[in-house]
């Protein structure tokens, strides 16, 4: 097992892995389990960040300057009801980069820019393309990140488990559409980076999910009567959270937001 | 931004990333903040752990098997002080694999392999690097892969912050000599993954924590400054953390595990 000093030459001619041609960052917000995430260019040092929670939007701005980028887009890959999109709060936090906020146009959501499925958001040299994901809500979209081979799914596939379809426009058969036809037809290496994990868990593959989702690996039929037997309850932020997540996330804010940024949070 | 079906055959020209020689993961539990990884090798299927948590071995070794792998060690950076460490649980969970336990020589505590700063820990055709980093405890150790230029911090250096060094055998300016001529001296593009993080980072370089971590980026007399003016609380877990995690956490565990493991739970 131990074997001194040696390796050492081996390991240096393997180590330069092609991921330096790229910044990624996963980020966490304990309170809703939201995972928010960083693509950056490394070369050209534009970026782009997915899914921000609002409450967090001051750790995010300070990473993207730690690591001197430059914020291009905001994106969500839907119309939260489980916590307020730190898109705008972001955009008034950075504002002389001149970020835009992106979401999907069936979203029904105000934003900068609107994408649909085959569209794709280039940062830099780097390119993300968005494949509709509808069945959680309609407007759910997945980015994939064909070059680091990472697939960010929103809440149509998470890690053993996805969205829930009973609210919104929640629809189970045409959330399993999506998820066979638009994620799991990637490559089964390609990284699945989820809007949300309750376990702990950060990423799994496509292969794996094939394989060990409880509900996606089943048929069609089981899926939905899983999906019709989950009893689950209401969600405790969904009445904050559409009516702000359509703006940007910049209305009926929560009282210590407004109160610490009353004159960023003004308009979109 | 939108450019249609472009990019694709340079996208699929550079999308193989060489990181498909290592499988890795990080896991996390939302109670003590603690961050858990899974380095394997991609051909071979070794793997190991490093700093399990002993709610979530049963999620940890579901993982192991959902991907394949052959755990061959479980290891620690340290002694901890705020959660029971998984190894002995996930050593019971996985008995046919022939898990090893893997502790530093100098922090005191019982595991089936010791080791101290200049070893290599080989899984199939990889290996980490120990490197000793005393200062939160005598016995801390930081583990170095440089094949995916990441080092596993343990509590030493911690993203934008350290580990206390007012209890167990801390000592403010062992830590700093420790992090400078141990992680500092690593090239600033590696990864730092430590054993905890409280606002939802997971990752950080070599390079940002020089530059930005408000503590390890002063010198040392202000350093030493910081980390006597903490004045934080007593740990609430150190009085049942530490006895059992010198035996690999199977000694006095909660009421929970012993029911639920009770023969398993009979020596190391």
């Amino acid at each position: 097992m131990l074997s001194g000093v040696g390796h050492q030459l081996r390991r240096m001619a393997s180590s330069v892995s092609s991921d330096a041609r790229f910044i990624f960052r996963q980020w966490f917000d304990r309170e809703s389990c939201t995972y928010t995430y960083l693509l950056g260019d490394a070369d050209t040092k534009e970026a782009l960040i997915i899914d921000p929670v609002i409450q967090l939007a001051e750790r995010d701005a300070q990473q993207v300057q730690d690591m001197g980028l430059n914020l291009k887009y905001v994106m969500n890959t839907h119309v939260h009801a489980d916590h307020i999109t730190g898109t705008g709060l972001l955009k008034k936090l950075l504002a002389c980069t001149n970020v835009k906020s992106v979401i999907s146009k069936e979203s029904g959501a105000e934003a900068d820019v609107y994408v649909s499925g085959g569209d794709e958001i280039t940062f830099g040299d780097m390119v993300v393309e968005v494949r509709s994901t509808p069945g959680h809500t309609n407007g759910c979209i997945s980015y994939v990140f064909h070059a680091g081979r990472r697939v960010f799914t929103g809440d149509a596939l998470l890690i053993r488990g996805c969205g829930r379809t009973d609210f919104q426009e929640g629809n189970s058969e045409t959330l399993y559409n999506s998820v066979n036809s638009q994620i799991f037809s990637l490559p089964d290496d390609y990284f699945v980076y989820p809007a949300h994990d309750y376990k702990g868990l950060t990423v799994s593959t496509v292969g794996e999910e094939k394989k060990y989702n409880p509900r996606l690996s089943k048929p069609l039929d089981e899926f939905k009567t899983i999906m019709s037997n989950l009893n689950l309850d209401y969600p405790k932020q969904i009445d904050v959270a559409l009516p702000a997540n359509r703006v940007c996330g910049l209305y009926n804010l929560p009282a210590a937001l407004t109160e610490k940024y009353g004159d960023k949070l003004v308009a979109k």
